[in-house]
């Protein structure tokens, strides 16, 4: 059993052409042994937007603070903390924080999307 | 791109020995054509539990609300909100809420791990 404070976790910035005002944390991933699946913590500032791109792999998120937008190429859908989203693989999809406040969320993927 | 309220997402009481007071929900997952993991939220009323069990999967779990403590059968761990545990498979595990509120926390499976 492997116990971590999420605040206490690196914080990356994320350095991609259309990302602007977002951190990473790798909260649990191979690096812990974990054989499947990768959890990470995104934040946002306050129009900070994660744009429109696409991978193979899935996630699921869980919205934990903030507000803002999830959208792919045909839709854009409000989302706030409670939330949870799910984006098939090749889909491509991007976020923005149109809220005040940080938007951070939990973003899941399985381990063949971590190319670190 | 699937969003959902998480609070509206039908809550069943987990009926399993050495369980009480615990509810869970399954945010994401094979039904809503996951391929490989699944995101479930758990809320334990004060004084709930999840007794030691074990299984061949591995859990990935981030506490949302409340406090408690996460036990394996050599060590017993105070975990809070923004923790974050790894459980890797086959070890035994179990979660008490030892706290004055609910205890709330998501965790991840494998597909192989959803027997529905």
């Amino acid at each position: 059993m492997i116990v971590k404070n999420s605040d206490e976790i690196e914080r990356c910035p994320v350095v991609m052409d259309n990302v602007e005002g977002t951190c990473i944390q790798w909260l649990v991933s191979k690096f812990d042994g974990s054989p499947n699946f990768a959890m990470r913590r995104f934040t946002l500032v306050p129009g900070g937007r994660i744009g429109l791109h696409q991978h193979p792999w899935e996630h699921e998120i869980y919205i934990l603070k903030g507000s803002g937008v999830a959208y792919n190429d045909e839709e854009k859908v409000q989302v706030k903390a409670g939330d949870v989203v799910y984006i098939p693989g090749n889909e491509p999809h991007g976020y923005d924080n149109t809220g005040g406040d940080e938007l951070m969320f939990i973003c899941m993927i399985p381990n063949e999307g971590d190319r670190r």
